[in-house]
């Protein structure tokens, strides 16, 4: 639950007024030493039909190690909320999915619900996470003016896998899977709780979502579209041009980290992650400006209509709504 | 998650080795000396198009406090999971009643998500409430042969509150007041936990749930359906005979407690509980036999063919399906 997902923020707000809420200015709770987070999916909204049920699964469970990554938890257990919709096939081949992911990083299944739904009605499918915080939780509002703002892992793929399903059902290859099957990033994320002032993960697209850190720090963002880091995937497909780069910078689902550091801190060179981590510097904060600038080297772009993902309203929903 | 909701139990059951998950046998899991529950209601199925949103928000929370009562727990926080379906002024009523209900009972709104539902889909919302463990958590595995059931709370109004309102929508009076604002038995909860060997609350009927509990506890239950509880108000509606109280035996949407506790331990003595708190001892747990008959005084009564809720497939909706 993050600001500005929708109209009712303010009767929330009211609300949530214990210390655990992080102000719901997060995507995890803090409580006693466990960092909580729930999200759900909807089929038609944030997976297709057609994709297979053992990678929605994986996926549901991914994006909920996303939100304990980016808190740098260790996974701890999880409770499941699952819906039945008269299809035993489905529903197997998901809890497989689940199983799956569940095993791969260490989550264990302790309970949940189980809820039939009318005839027709579309999936929602929901995961609490729970996890081991370490000694310091960064908050989305902890960003300071002079911060340089990183990512871990790229941006674009799996909103260029969707672009691939949407033309064709049956397209596979390396964007289809990160779409299906998002890596949560909890080794880089542990490893930089201690370091960053701030962290989120990039569910909804780097743009919006850099706006939301930088609102709730009360600071102002630029993001450097050149610097954005594109897999060889995204290249091949999309090459390297600005609009790719704004595809990428706006499409969301990515569920990379993004880290205000301190200026100077160099996590590449200053933390030990696994091979392959990509640790990107694409800008900063600063006391003064509008909330978000995008440029592009050092020529300034005009910010886009849709920055990322709202989950707002459902007359367009989000799927049907990528750029 | 309890023991038969669904067909996929084993493959969860897989999944769920960790000693937090009790065997997915509760509605509820201990982790870190915290209870965590999570409980969904779809539109159509839980409640209906036309309940007032705040009851509906109301309803979600009372259902889940409800578990954490039976584990004589604590309320401390919740995450909500929020579906938008374009209509702003249900979304705010909704929220008003979640609202009044965590102000009722003391539970905190520390986080959740937000997600948009395709077009006409049924709402789904769920709710993941967190309590603070007493020294001793009730499993609904612990039934001893000997034990005595009990009952807190009185059986039926709901399912009788839902049934005035399926043959009229504007039907008011204490019974709809019942089905639409469940009271979670919280005090009672916390009273109990210390001393019994089992309990659970009552969600989808005495009946089934009486049999979840015995057959999860390795006994055979016999219910008096003689001696079970009504009120007034379901009283002077329905009467007393046998084909209203199995009426509220199989009804579900109670939200009483169902306690094991040992012979001789009469709670109505032992405990301190707020005027007006009801215990009736209905029946009994034994080493041998089906794991559930039923009686009515000294006769032994046909099992109905519905013993209550399975929240299973969805061509006949839980709703409809109720007696």
């Amino acid at each position: 639950m993050s600001l500005g997902e929708f109209d009712h923020i303010e009767r929330l707000r009211r609300l949530a007024d214990h210390p655990a809420a992080l102000g719901l200015l997060d995507d995890a709770a803090v409580l006693d030493g466990l960092v909580i987070t729930h999200d759900s999916i909807a089929e038609g909204v944030h997976f297709l039909s057609s994709d297979p049920p053992a990678s929605v699964g994986w996926k549901l469970v991914a994006v909920n190690l996303s939100d304990l990554a980016a808190k740098g938890a260790e996974p701890l257990a999880a409770l499941m909320s699952l819906t039945i919709s008269g299809d035993g096939e489905w529903e197997s081949a998901f809890i497989d999915g689940i199983g799956a992911a569940c095993e791969s990083y260490g989550l264990a299944l302790i309970g949940g619900d189980t809820i039939a739904l009318p005839d027709g009605a579309p999936r929602v499918l929901g995961l609490t996470a729970i996890g081991r915080a370490g000694e310091k939780v960064p908050r989305r509002t902890g960003g300071k003016p002079g911060d340089r703002l990183w990512i871990v892992g790229t941006l674009g793929d799996s909103a260029a896998g969707l672009a691939k399903l949407q033309s064709d059902e049956d397209a596979t290859g390396p964007l289809v899977d990160i779409y299906r099957r998002p890596i949560p990033l909890l080794v880089p994320g542990k490893a930089l709780g201690p370091h960053a002032n701030a962290m989120m993960d990039i569910s909804d697209g780097l743009l919006i979502d850099a706006r939301r850190m930088a609102q709730a720090s009360g600071c102002a963002a630029t993001i450097d579209l050149d610097a954005i880091p594109l897999s060889n995937a995204f290249f091949a497909e999309r090459g390297g041009g600005l609009s790719a780069r704004m595809f990428a910078a706006t499409g969301g689902d990515d569920y990379a980290l993004l880290a205000a550091l301190p200026a100077g801190f160099d996590p590449a060179l200053s933390l030990s992650s696994p091979p392959g981590t990509r640790f990107s510097c694409v800008g900063t904060l600063a006391a003064d400006g509008p909330s978000l600038s995008v440029t592009a080297g050092s020529r300034q772009i005009e910010l886009p209509e849709h920055l990322g993902h709202e989950h707002r309203g459902n007359s367009r929903p989000p799927v049907a709504d990528r750029p």
